[in-house]
């Protein structure tokens, strides 16, 4: 098999000449994410700990009645540390301790708001469809082991924290779910978010372990900024990216897990689009590297059984309102992307283009309830 | 100012080594989009008559119960012909030839369904907030200089044909709409689609001239396919898009008038990202060059008052429900873009991702009605 490309940024900065590249990064990108300094401590820590970092600024104009809004913010991408045979407690710390590297780091880029992955704390073992040992690595949101090391690090590096793992829920029967937690600066677990959509797509068996979230479209109100979590497979659906939206969301964060064949191309569309057409920010965030699992599994292709299903490619953004995005984190490494945004940029590209103004909401929410009511007639015109 | 690149494809194709394009152009554009050879009478013309022909086909499996359902589908983009100060009868005249000639070379591509760019009739004139000669140009959607010309091109090449032009609704007390006409490969007028959301961004002042649409999201049932069109600043609604796809579309066209400052780092994302999202083909096609006006306009910016609004950039394109895109047209260049499809492949995706299937409508329309109500209270989490 190709070694994987590192990064698609990379490829254009080492072949394109410097005469073209600036026009065809403003094409590809937008032009608003400038490169953003960070203190020597957080390099000094990814290249101690081998992890890449990134860091990039997007400002906005300056107003005379609102001061600037400046937030920054960290996303995560790892592997998983230990192999998927290893005793799953171990597998967890493991984990446990390779991201408080990373948010070590991020504390030293002054980050205020960090993601980390999809269901971070466990390999993505879905493909599997077996349910012992993975569901016993579920935890509960309010007080699982991972949300109380969470409560710490927010506490200790001022920082709010979105932890995306996989929920038992014991007041719901012991279900599971595929849920955010959202850890407010103070240590205080601010709530949760479940995933609203559910893949059942090739090795992505989702609906074998978990349902549908009944979290809504809340957003979360912090010391930073309103923020809202639409995890993974949810970031296919414009009406769940819009309905954060209208609930007053100003950074929507989309921790992901999904592997080349199936989604690249995909990647840099939709996360970008919802910042667009619903002028907030977006977080595009997915798992790294390729994991292999004991048992073999089949992945409804016709191929022959296999024990892993792809390479993670990583690739995490930002996107602002405007269209521009930030380049992305490798193809192949874990990484910590550093943002620096001023939010008021939101209203300015509202006021600006004017989306919100001209959406005629009533319209389309009369058109829906029609169209998802039972006896529906689509409205199509045939020749006489 | 420097001078405009061709096209982000030449620039990639020339300098970026063969053994890692193939992988870029997987990343950038999926894989989906591969050649299509033309008969030589298409390039004669094209050649003839100064303007791009680029041709692709996107396949879709075979399967045993349902035939292919392959469809050719032209895009035309294209620059105004004779100066903006030329009487507005000979400037209609002048348009109506060039585009006469490349749908002659489209009929040669064996062209199903060809799609013309917004107001293709008229100079987008709508910056200069001047109301003649521009409204003169406006024209009936059912017996028009231009509907009757497209009623001949059709019949005589057995085309789909869909015109986008500035109407005059005399029936709705002669106001004007900006308007698709969609005329059957038998001649007839099959009906027409006005634009549903109206830009009032910097120079496009469109509000100024007209105003919302009343065809809702009509689908069109013709001998090639179910088509819709969303017109322009209908891109960046996605409840636009997703109401197309409610109604039963196989292919929405997007014909367009945008400017490269404004929106170029949008433009791959958001027709793309609709095919993605509702599981269709859509197809992007935006106008060209650069059009100078006799009176000078400002353009609400502070910046001093000019002549013309910057240059649109063509670079039309088609995408596929699994989110692959062909190559895009000259940045400069008027052009034909044809795409072959097997519009199977939509219901192959459909079923391969499930997002009409797990799109959970009921809850989007409760949600909807309740946050397009007056006193809809954002749902908001604090901290206590």
């Amino acid at each position: 098999m190709a070694e994987e490309i590192e990064s698609l940024e990379k490829v254009l900065e080492e072949h394109i000449p410097q005469e073209k590249l600036s026009e065809v990064k403003r094409i590809l990108f937008g032009s608003r994410a400038l490169d953003l300094e960070l203190p020597s401590e957080v390099t000094d820590l990814a290249s101690k700990h081998d992890f890449e970092v990134k860091a990039f600024k997007m400002g906005a104009a300056d107003e005379q009645l609102r001061p600037p809004r400046i937030v920054r913010v960290g996303l995560v991408q790892n592997k998983i540390v230990l192999p998927t045979s290893a005793p799953i407690q171990e597998q967890r710390d493991a984990l446990h301790q390779r991201i408080g590297q990373i948010v070590e780091a991020a504390y030293h880029a002054n980050v205020n708001i960090i993601c980390f992955q999809e269901t971070w704390t466990i390999p993505f073992a879905f493909c599997t469809r077996e349910k012992l040992p993975w569901c016993e690595m579920a935890e509960s949101a309010e007080d699982g082991p991972t949300v109380v090391l969470c409560q710490e690090w927010a506490k200790k590096y001022n920082m709010v924290i979105i932890s995306p793992i996989l929920e038992r829920d014991s007041s719901r029967g012991d279900i599971l779910q595929n849920t955010a937690v959202v850890i407010s600066n103070t240590g205080n677990v601010l709530g949760k978010s479940s995933k609203n959509h559910i893949p059942r797509v090739g090795d992505f068996n989702e609906s074998t372990y978990y349902i549908e979230g009944n979290t809504g479209h809340r957003v979360f109100e912090t010391q930073f900024g309103r923020i809202a979590i639409n995890i993974c497979y949810g970031r296919h659906h414009p009406l769940n990216w819009h309905m954060f939206g209208m609930n007053g969301a100003e950074i929507v964060f989309n921790p992901s897990a999904t592997v080349g064949a199936l989604s690249e191309p995909m990647w840099p569309i939709e996360a970008r689009n919802a910042a667009i057409a619903n002028t907030y920010f977006t977080a595009a965030i997915n798992r790294v590297g390729t994991e292999h699992f004991d048992h073999e599994f089949t992945s409804g292709d016709g191929k022959p059984a296999h024990k892993d299903f792809g390479h993670f490619y990583g690739s995490s953004y930002m996107a602002a309102p405007d269209g521009s995005r930030t380049p992305g984190l490798s193809r192949t490494r874990d990484g910590l992307l550093v943002t620096e945004m001023n939010l008021n940029l939101i209203r300015q590209i509202k006021d600006k283009w004017c989306f919100q103004m001209t959406g005629r909401y009533e319209m389309y929410a009369k058109e829906l309830t029609e169209a998802a009511s039972p006896g529906f007639k689509p409205n199509i015109i045939k020749e006489n």
